[in-house]
Parts: structure tokens; C-alpha cells; sequence
């Protein structure tokens, strides 16, 4: 690996072997790790690319990584080799307020990126949770999150792309177009494929204007059966939210002790929290009032319109803490299924009986709004081969009633290394197979985050 | 080829030879003609399955075909081989009012479709000119039309399709799911690939809730440039409009003469055109009031919301027939360039000076609202060997240019037979590099619809 050090002649960019910190060899879950024998921090697409000839040319496996925030083991260095960390491609090289567009080095970070279109009256609306994370990384993994029911996910914003191939030939896909019908579309072949096809070196994305306004209104119900049935009625109602999330009494009590702070209305066993946005109060308003006719059919207990921002700040905390929550009281297994909407009442009701009946605690919340179904499952105090048990046991019949329901194995997390086993067996071999000839097709000697997603 | 009357044991829906009918050897332009051995009206995906192994074992072209409504040459039978038309395959398998999700087969009409959905009070936004299309054929070329402003394109309405592969093998993608980070998005790169990768023998549509009520308005200006500035105004101003479409006086008056009805507000050089849809009339017109405040700024002439049925269907009617009236004339090429939004105003120019330098006369109009702008090229009284000159030449122009501001081959029509010249010119070697990789691992020996998007 000598070499690299012409590649990249400074050697605070080029780190080998033991000086390799351990972050840079696991996800942010820590759990899984891998090696390597250097890492590099690449500040230039022409760095990259030369980095990439090299492993090219020496079969040298390579794993790219954002900043290292996904859950899934898709940054572990499995294979070792090199990890190239995109953190310091982190420039924004435009904002163009005629085409609506930014354009950017993967390695910006989304809070940043966030904060800068916004102070321009601009608005990115991929909005995951972990904001620490890279647009590359987000780009790499189709990222959701909470605004999807509205603004969609990572995908619907990314315009163009430049890619460095596995033999360190520079791509350019799309452009600041709106529209594109220009032959194959390699630019949504490369969306979240988890740096297995290629690596992100800059990407162009599609702003909107920002909203100049936005509500959020809980909605208490006696079960989350009546809730989660609630989101089809309401999506029906045309409202137009900006997120539909569902949450359960026990897990709001997690995430109260964990933030200290307390969800407003007690007496209700699950909730249903949404966002409305728009530029104009009044218009929310008018929504907000079909809200409460829908929300009062379906049988919530009562609408409550948060305006004090005392109770706005903790019920987004208490919610955007739940993860961390569960993660302060024990390990967890964190699950990512997709089920069509219709089903995930049945889904989060499987999941319930299956905790009664395995004793394997899971946490359960997500975004209700388009089915995806967030499961922490819980180690507690098991042993080690205890929990590789349970958790085995656990997941299996999750995802094979995830798959029973028309469900995915990911909705925005990815596959990585974690979800491999899983995807396999939910997926047609024929599917898997097409994958494989897709990626061998652009990566002939299997060196990018080689044995991801599959085998 | 008489292997296939076993495969379809039914004369009437296997045609061999002198017995097929000429336009199932091209595209709705009927220039550009093929030669097929057999043409063939599948009813399942078994029996497409059937013919696709039939043909995979005996290396036989197949081109897949939908109405033929493609201006491209895409259904052209270049080499021979069968012509797979799917038109009978147009059942509307399901309406799922839950997921709002419809199941269809790949010849189900767009016109027929969407009256089906809104019957049912649900809604399918893309709307491309041409309704006699199919769904298959909307999703093999990523269809877009008028209401992509608002809506997106055809892409964003695929959830899940059923792919018979080369070699006859059955794959399903996707599902009923709103998101999916599971692995690479095969179902992403099928959409918009011209049935070079696979037949699309079912899919799985998104359906939104169908807007109470709409809105058009008519901006007329001095001149296109100002018209087309204004646009990008109107787009900054966040009124979230339906279609914003120009068109110039010039070409008005092709329509007017060729449907027999007038456009309102004659003393103008360029018009923009706009609709607004919501379920709330006063929030219409609340936004229709920022609309005039932005026009009157932006250099509009006036405001005319089109209130009177009669105004309304003449507008329409001109708008929709703008490629009837210039054919009913003379033969013509369609050029579907997509450019920055913020560079129509130039390339238009830039097209008019064309016109006058060259003597060919180019009559354009199109989307202003995504910078896809439509061309037709016209032939007038050339001889042969005259207008393919001319149009060699303008077109080389109008290409060049489009790929200087940023612009790509094709908005919304694909690249077919006809455009692949001009997308090789316009393109990175490495990307067709790359779309050929992609193809030969998904159809080795090259036998689906070969020949198009890239040789
Ligand atoms: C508390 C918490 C909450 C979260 N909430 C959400 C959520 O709401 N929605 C959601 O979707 N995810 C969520 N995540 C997961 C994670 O934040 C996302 O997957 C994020 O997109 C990863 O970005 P990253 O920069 O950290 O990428 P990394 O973790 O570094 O990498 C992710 C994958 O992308 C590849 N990659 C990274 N950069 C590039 C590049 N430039 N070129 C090619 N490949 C590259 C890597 O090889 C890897 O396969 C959450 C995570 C945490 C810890
Ligand atoms: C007057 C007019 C106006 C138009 N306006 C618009 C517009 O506004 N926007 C727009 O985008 N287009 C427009 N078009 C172009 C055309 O209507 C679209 O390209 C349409 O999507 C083609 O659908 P089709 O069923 O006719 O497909 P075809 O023309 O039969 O086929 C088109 C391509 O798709 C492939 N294909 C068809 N069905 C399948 C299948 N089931 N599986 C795999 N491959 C398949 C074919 O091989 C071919 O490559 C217009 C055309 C006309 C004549």
C-alpha cells in the first residue's frame, strides 16, 4: 500500500494500519469491524479517481465512507484494503437561485447544508434523522425520513451526479435539468447503492423555497390500532402533511425519562404526531380544521394543536431521542421494514404479540405516513450467544411477516452488512442475481464496498 | 419462426411475415421502417415469458411495443425478430384505495386509465399529450407532460413493476411500498429504458387524491424573453402551479388556423400559460393574486384568468393540436431538448436567430415550467436530399447548443433510433460505456429492442 503515498503525498491524509482509529473500521453502531490496512481523506475528485486507478490496478478493496453514521455495517471494511472518507470534500461549490439547484462535494454535512440554503430563503427537504450525516452518504443510501410524506426521500432531489467507476474514470450523470429520458438512467442506478457502484464526488441537488411557516398537532388515541387506521384517513383526506409519525405510550415514556422533558396528554396509550407547512397560516389552518373532522371519525381522543413552543420543543425532542433512548438503557437491533401503509397497523400488532410472546423487548415508532416501521429490538441483560439467539429468532418472524405483508427488508437505512441475510431471503434469487451482474458489470474486479448488500 | 405457433397456439394473435401490418414496423411518425419475422399479441406474462425464452435460445430480436405513439423510431424493428406488442395485456388489475396504488398491465391506454381514477375520485398525474399511449410505453420511455411541474414525471409514480427478463425469466420489483433502500434499484433503472432491458408485463402505479378544482391563466407579453423570465419568477414566488407552458404568436396562429377557434388577448408576442389545481377555490385564488403581483412585475401584459368554458377549451385545444397543425402543413422532426430552466429564454433565441440564419423554419413551444422545450423542425417544400441536409444541419446546431447550456438529448421522448446520433455527440463516451455494460449484463446476447439508445 506504499504506493498511496504517492498518490496522496501528505501523510496526515493517508493513515496506515494500526494508526487506523477503530471508528473508521465499523458503523455507528460499533458493533461490527473490520480492517484495513489505510485511510485516506481524499480532498479533490482528481485524488479520488487516482486512488481508485491504484486499487484498480492492484485489486486493492476499497470502502467508502460518509460520516460513518448509517446503521446497517455498509462502512465496515469487511474485505480491509482502503477507506476512503469523504469528510473533507465538504465545500458547497453553488447555490443557484435561478435553477433551484446546489451544487456540492459529498462530503458537506446535511445539518450545515441545511442551515445554509435555509439563511438563503431556500429549502433541501430530505430531512433524515441523524443530521450529522453527509450528502453523500444520504445520496448513497436513498436517506428518508421524517418530511417524506410530503417532500419524498433523497432520490426525488438529487439532479446530478459525478461518479468515480471502480477503475477511477470520472462519470457525469444528469445535470441541473428538471427533466431527464436520455437513455438508462445510471444517475438513479447509483442512488442508494451504498457505494457499490461508484463513488459520489459531487453531487447536484434540487432546493425548493422555503416554507415560510409550519404547525405540528398531536393526536391521542386509546390503541395504536385506531391511530395507525387514523393515517390512511387522513391521507385520503388530501391534507397534505409534511410528516405522519406514530409513536407508543411505552416508548414516549423512554424518551420522557431519557430528555427529561414530558409529552403533553397522558391518558392515551399511542399517538399520532403531524406536521403541517405551507406559506400561509391561514391555509394551515383550513387543514388543521379537516384534520380534527377526519381525526374525530377515526376516533382520536383529541386534537391538539401545538402552539406553545415549550410543548412543540419536547414532544420533537422526546421523539427525535427515541433511538437514543433505548440505546442509553441497553444495546438494540435497529430494524428498518417498509410495509405497504394499509398494513402497518397489523405489522406494529404482529410486533406487539411476537414481545409477548419471545420476551425480547422491541421498541417500535417510525414514520406512519409511508409504512416505515422503526423497530429497536432490545438486548437488556441477555448473555452474548442469549441475544445472538433472540435476535436471530426475533428477526425472522419480523421480516418474514414484513414480507408476508408485501414488505421490504429497508425503507431508508440500506442493507450494508447487517441486512444481507435478511434481504436474501426475502428477495426473489432472481433479483439478487440481476444485482450482481448489474455491479460486476461496473465494478468487474468486485473492489467497491465489495459484499454488501450481497454476496 | 414457426416454433413461436407453439409458444401461442393461436393464429390470430402470431403474424408472420408479408401478413404483418406496416405500422407495427415503426413509430407514430411511420418514416422510419423495420422489417419484423413475426408479430406477436401476448395475454400474459406467461406467454411473454414463452416468447422470451423462444427467442433467447434461438437469439431472436424482439421489440417490445406499446401504442406506437413514440416519436423516436423506439418500436422500430431494426433487425428483424418478432415485434411484441402488449396492447392486448390492458386490464386494470386493481384499485387500491388503501395504498392508493393501481395494479395495471403494461397495454393499459393512459386515457382510459385516468378516466377510471377519477371516476373513482383518485387521480394519476402524469399527463403526456398523447393519451392514446399506454402505461407500459409511458413507463419505458419516463413519460412527462404538462402537469410535471406540480407532479413530477412518470418515474415518480412507479412503485413497483413485473419484468420479463431476455432470457424469459420473471422478475418483480419494487411493491406497494412508498420507500425502498433495499438494495440496488433495478426497478429505477427499468423506468425510462425503451424495452432494452426487459418487458414490462405489470406495474404497480401511485395514485394522489383528484383536485376538486382548477385554474388556468393566460400571461401575454411583448416578447418570449420576458415571458420566459417571468416564468422563473413565478417559480421563485412558490405558487405551486400545475403546467407553466409557452408558446409564441407565431405558433398561435398555426393553432388557431388549424382547430378553427382564437386565443384571447391578441396584441401579444408570447404567451405563458398556467394552470393551478387544489381543493379550495379562495386558496386558488389567494395564489392567482400573487401570480398577478409577480406578472406585473415580471413585464406581463396582463392577468386573464380563463373563467369561461368556451375561452378555456379554445386555449387548450390550440395548445394540445400545436404538433397536429404544424404536420397537417408539412412533414416535421420533433426535437424534445431539456435545458436548465433558467436557459429556455437563451436557447429559444437562440433557435429564432437559427430560423432566420438557416431559412428552416422551427416552430417551438413546450414546457417553460421544467426547461423542456419542444421543436419541430419543418420541411416545407425540400426535396428528399434538401431537407435532410437542412435538418442534419439545424439539428446539429440545436443540439450543440442545448449541450453548451447544460442541456440534455431528450426531456421526455427517449432516445429511440432517431435521437441516438445526437446523444452520442452530446454524451460522454464513458456513459454509453457504461449503458451498454449495464445492458449486456441484463441481455447478453443483445436480442431486446437492440440497436437503440446507443448502438
Ligand atoms: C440517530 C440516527 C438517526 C437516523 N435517522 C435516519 C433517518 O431518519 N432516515 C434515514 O434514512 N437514515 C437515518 N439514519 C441512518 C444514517 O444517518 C443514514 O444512512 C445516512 O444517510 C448515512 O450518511 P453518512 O454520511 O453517515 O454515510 P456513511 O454511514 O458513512 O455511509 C453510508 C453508505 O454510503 C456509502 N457512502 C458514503 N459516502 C459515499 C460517497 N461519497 N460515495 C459513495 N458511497 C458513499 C458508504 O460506503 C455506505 O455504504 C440515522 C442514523 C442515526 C445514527
Ligand atoms: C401528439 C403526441 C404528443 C405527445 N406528447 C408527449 C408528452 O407530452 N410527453 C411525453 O413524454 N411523450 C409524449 N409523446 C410521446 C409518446 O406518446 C410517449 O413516448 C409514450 O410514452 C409512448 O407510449 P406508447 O405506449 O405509445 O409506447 P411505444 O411508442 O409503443 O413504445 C415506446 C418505447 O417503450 C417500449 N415499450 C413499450 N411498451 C413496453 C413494455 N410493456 N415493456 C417494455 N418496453 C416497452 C418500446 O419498445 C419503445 O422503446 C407524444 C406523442 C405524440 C404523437
Amino acid at each position: 500500500m506504499d504506493g498511496l503515498n504517492c498518490v496522496i503525498p501528505d501523510s496526515e491524509r493517508v493513515i496506515f494500519d494500526s494508526n487506523i482509529e477503530e471508528k473508521y473500521l465499523s458503523d455507528t453502531l460499533g458493533r461490527l469491524r473490520g480492517r484495513a490496512e489505510a485511510l485516506v481523506f481524499p480532498e479533490s475528485t482528481k485524488e479520488v479517481s487516482d486512488i481508485m486507478k491504484y486499487a484498480f490496478e492492484h485489486g486493492i478493496p476499497v470502502t467508502p465512507r460518509g460520516a460513518g453514521t448509517n446503521l446497517v455495517g455498509s462502512t465496515v471494511p469487511a474485505d480491509g484494503g482502503i477507506v476512503l472518507d469523504l469528510s473533507r470534500m465538504n465545500r458547497v461549490l453553488e447555490i443557484d437561485k435561478e435553477t433551484f439547484t446546489a451544487t456540492v462535494e459529498p462530503g458537506v454535512v446535511l445539518e450545515d447544508f441545511q442551515k445554509l440554503v435555509e439563511s438563503e430563503g431556500l429549502f433541501y427537504p430530505p430531512d433524515p434523522g441523524e443530521k450529522t450525516a453527509t450528502i453523500g452518504g444520504n445520496i448513497s443510501t436513498n436517506a428518508g425520513g421524517m418530511r417524506a410524506v410530503k417532500y419524498g426521500v433523497t432520490r426525488d432531489y438529487v439532479r446530478g451526479l459525478e461518479v468515480v467507476l471502480a477503475d477511477g474514470s470520472v462519470a457525469e450523470l444528469g445535470g441541473k435539468v428538471v427533466k431527464d429520458s436520455s437513455g438508462l438512467s445510471l444517475k438513479h442506478l447509483m442512488i442508494g447503492s451504498e457505494g457499490t457502484l461508484g463513488i459520489i464526488t459531487k453531487a447536484i441537488v434540487k432546493l425548493t423555497v422555503k416554507p415560510q411557516t409550519s404547525l405540528s398537532v398531536l393526536l391521542p388515541f386509546d390503541d395504536l390500532h385506531t391511530g395507525i387506521r387514523a393515517v390512511l384517513n387522513v391521507i385520503r383526506g388530501n391534507l397534505d402533511p409534511t410528516a405522519i409519525e406514530f409513536v407508543e405510550k411505552k416508548v414516549v415514556n423512554l424518551g420522557e425519562e431519557y430528555v427529561g422533558l414530558s409529552f403533553p396528554y397522558k391518558d392515551a396509550q399511542a399517538y399520532i404526531l403531524l406536521t403541517f407547512d405551507g406559506d400561509d397560516t391561514e391555509e394551515i389552518y383550513k387543514r388543521v380544521e379537516k384534520l380534527k373532522a377526519v381525526a374525530e371519525e377515526s376516533g382520536a381522543k383529541d386534537v391538539l394543536l401545538l402552539e406553545d413552543q415549550k410543548t412543540i420543543d419536547a414532544v420533537w425532542k422526546i421523539r427525535g431521542a427515541l433511538v437514543k433512548a433505548v440505546e442509553a438503557k441497553s444495546e438494540q437491533e435497529p430494524v428498518d421494514i417498509v410495509v405497504p401503509i394499509n398494513k402497518s397497523a397489523e405489522f406494529i400488532e404482529y410486533i406487539n404479540r411476537l414481545e409477548q410472546e419471545t420476551g425480547v423487548q422491541m421498541v417500535s415508532f417510525g414514520h406512519a405516513g409511508d409504512g416505515n416501521v422503526h423497530l429497536c429490538v432490545v438486548r437488556g441483560s441477555r448473555t452474548q450467544e442469549q441475544w445472538e439467539e433472540d435476535r436471530r429468532k426475533v428477526l425472522a418472524f419480523a421480516y418474514d411477516k414484513s414480507s408476508e405483508l408485501g414488505g421490504l427488508t429497508s425503507g431508508e437505512h440500506g442493507i450494508g452488512l447487517s441486512k444481507k441475510k435478511y434481504l436474501k431471503k426475502a428477495t426473489d434469487p432472481l433479483n439478487l442475481q440481476m444485482m450482481k451482474q448489474v455491479k460486476l458489470s461496473l465494478d468487474p474486479k468486485n473492489i467497491l464496498n465489495a459484499n454488501k448488500i450481497f454476496d
